[in-house]
């Protein structure tokens, strides 16, 4: 519900609004914003000033044009005097990592380190000093931090920053946004917005806060791994369900009677398509997960079972896009996560499926890419979250409605 | 993205944002509205009485309290004075059929026809005509038309007013909204507002334009039919997807190379849990479809192989609600269309595949319901539809940038 009578707010989403605007369309003058949004020209002025004296955009001459005369002042965001940090747990790689992103999406720096024991307490402990020692550069940098966004793997309650379930930890409602923001408080950390969210979610937003006009919209990203999952934007926001859950897509069931699933059913797409079942398909029977690294190596060795394994895989994710494109019919889907780095074996094999079946119905395949901040989209993505946030400011009025 | 500098703009937003404050909080007073929206008491007092007069609003003290002293006047939607006209093409009973909605979601009147043929044309201008005179007596009643909607079962561009496939007709590429307003002029209706969406779109609308207040959100409705699809609302606007396909999710796939489907792939839900599969299991080979009439009566028999036929689609039915449940986390599911008139067999069915699950994975059951308007469901949400519209004067600036 958009009630426009709260004349700070007001205020406050009109200039956020038009932050949006330059966000999609880079470039525009004060007279085109306001032909744009249809805000009077000296409301769109004040509010540029507000925005530019505040870090959020900057005015640049740069882009020649060929008219004669005075060209209008375009208008860009800035990427360097703002800045939000981005932090992730990560279950792969057994680490925690964090970046300092500008708020065009550059990745300023970043520090990451192994994590010896995944107790949340300790976690959290190391996570708190990671995050300290870019605080601490970015303010000698003389960069303004606009908060901090943390991803985990696993179900997040996003309104209390509570992580419900994180299987392969395991955790099981971590208070991570009260801890964390003590421990932070305690090294000299405060006054920063903290948000806690899923990983994958996180990869989304990566996708579109940083991604250029025209923005696919519905976007989804489908993030594969140990797990399998996917982040879905709707309407210009992150798209959660009523609890939170949606885009547990994993979890949807590809077959009847399937094998076992780490969450106790039978037949979900990740014992089809996760790095789990890769490695059980080339091992021959259930037993460790293999490292991405190990079975990439396998591949460029054209070892047999490997291609079979991740050509199996691959085959699958074919049907779960599939799925996925008749539930959200996406402007986009994106594909990321570590089971990309095994490339065409992978890959051709859903792309062959998806083709069958466009094939079949005389459909279209649906815009496939894959992500562009690789391996770092979830820490980007954390970043992300809080200029998607900011940027939406009466969604946090009207969210608990 | 929600601009407020556009004055007159900003108080029909304003104005229809009150209308749906009562719609959720039936009773309040200008005074409780006041608080509840942010906007000022004058400001309040301006708009309702703006709503009064034009009869989308009406006081009433009929809700008495114990309380002592004048107490504030309640407000309520008005289920007299306004109205819309709903209205489908149906391929399961190869007929059309139109209903005068009142405001607050009572039937006021209606009519119904066969359709000797399908040909557009034909069919168009039956509708006029049955419309028509839906029009000519709310007239004679005294009621105000805010506008009419259309239903039709395929693949709808809402924007254009096209039917772009219908495949069960067939129809192709038919410009519904231009036809018909023509149609409807030759015969005296004109002025009147015309919108065209697909069927399971208007039935899930059905639920939540005239639901109480907690409303579910996300909120899906499944119909089961010929044809199985789903209508999703996702933040209080109907969710259509980049080209308006989303919730085809008959069209999912629930096993690698199963049977072939209308729509020329393998496997599709629909191929477990339609009409035709379910006649198919029964006559033992793929031919007619038989009447879920007919089904009834022979589950009324306990006909061996319409009970198994009928539990097997149940069974389906659950994997894909499941599905269902993965990808959208929904605060509701409905469970609407024809198919549902076959009552326990399948619905119970469905519901152990669910509560198996939801066992093995130690997750809630999602919350499920049967359709609160039955074989209404479409026509209603036709109706539905120009107050969803309406309701959200914002959408219709803002929806093709």
């Amino acid at each position: 519900m958009t009630i426009t009578g709260d004349q700070s707010l007001m205020r406050e989403s009109n200039r956020m609004a038009l932050a949006r605007v330059i966000q999609r369309l880079p470039g525009l003058s004060r007279a085109e914003l306001a032909k744009e949004t249809g805000l009077t020209k000296s409301t769109v002025s004040l509010l540029v000033q507000d925005l530019i004296d505040e870090g959020w955009l900057l005015e640049s001459d740069i882009q020649a044009t060929g008219s004669i005369g005075r060209r209008p002042t375009p208008l860009f965001l800035d990427g360097v005097r703002l800045a939000m940090i981005g932090a992730e747990v990560s279950v792969e790689s057994k680490s925690i990592s964090a970046l300092t992103v500008s708020l065009t999406g550059e990745v300023i720096n970043g520090a990451s380190e192994p994590l010896p024991s995944t107790r949340p307490a300790e976690v959290i402990r190391r996570l708190a000093h990671l995050i300290a020692s870019l605080v601490e550069q970015a303010r000698a940098d003389g960069r303004r931090l606009l908060g901090i966004g943390v991803g985990v793997p696993g179900a997040v309650l996003d309104k209390q920053g509570v992580v419900k379930l994180a299987p392969n930890f395991p955790w099981r409602d971590v208070s991570l946004r009260s801890d964390l923001a003590r421990e932070l408080a305690l090294i000299g950390v405060d006054n920063l917005c903290l948000h806690v969210q899923n990983d994958y979610d996180l990869a989304a937003l990566s996708e579109y806060e940083f991604g250029a006009d025209p923005l696919p919209d519905p976007l989804v990203y489908l993030g594969l791994g140990v797990g399998v999952g996917a982040g879905i934007i709707v309407r210009d926001r992150l798209f959660l369900g009523a609890d939170g859950f949606a885009g547990e897509v994993g979890h949807s069931i590809l077959q009847l009677e399937g094998p076992v699933c780490s969450c106790g059913r039978k037949g979900c797409a990740e014992t089809f398509i996760g790095q789990k079942a890769i490695s059980t398909q080339i091992f021959g029977h259930a037993g460790d997960v293999m490292p991405v690294e190990t079975i990439r190596h396998l591949l460029e060795r054209n070892d047999e079972a490997a291609l079979l394994a991740v050509r199996r895989a691959g085959h699958y994710l074919g049907v779960l896009i599939q799925n996925l494109w008749t539930c959200f019919n996406p402007g986009r889907i994106v594909l990321g996560g570590p089971l990309c780095e095994l490339g065409a074996p992978i890959l051709d094999a859903a792309h062959s499926c998806l083709e069958r079946y466009s094939e079949d119905c005389g459909m279209p395949l649906p815009e496939i890419k894959l992500s562009r901040f690789g391996s770092r989209s979830v820490v980007v993505g954390a970043a992300a979250l809080v200029k998607h946030n900011l940027l939406r400011p009466l969604d946090a009025r009207f969210r608990d409605r």
